[in-house]
């Protein structure tokens, strides 16, 4: 079965986000004054072939833990969709 | 009324994924096999201040036309909600 996986990585909260920061001051430059926190991540799609949802899932974890994520700056979540 | 939006920022699909066919490379080199395609891209948090739902629609909407996406290379999508 084919399955696509969307994958959040962002910062720790507690961790200072400086390029949010940026963000964040650039918007006010562009006159868009209401925003008061900016936070930015990674957002990434996997397109895997799984015999079953929990497998899928496995897969993705595995790849999250031992690549796509740093996981003593970032955190990660998923969403699984089967694809026909 | 405080929102939070969840955008998703991707490179349009036609686009060459340098970056993604790179980690796809990776997850091979770490025995994860399953994985077809990669795609990467940004995901941002904004905490903002509204009066109504489709009043922060408009703001991120404009934000993400203005100064978070590169609507040359990108697609945006966002979700919002409010916070209580």
């Amino acid at each position: 079965m084919k399955f696509v996986a969307e994958i959040d990585i962002m910062p720790h909260k507690e961790l200072l986000d400086p390029q949010g920061k940026a963000v964040s001051h650039n918007l006010k430059n562009i006159n868009i004054q209401e925003v008061s926190d900016v936070r930015i991540g990674k957002h990434i799609t996997l397109t895997l072939e799984a015999e079953t949802e929990e497998a899928a899932r496995e897969i993705v974890d595995n790849a999250c833990r031992k690549l796509l994520a740093n996981l003593i700056m970032e955190t990660f979540t998923f969403e699984l969709s089967a694809q026909e």
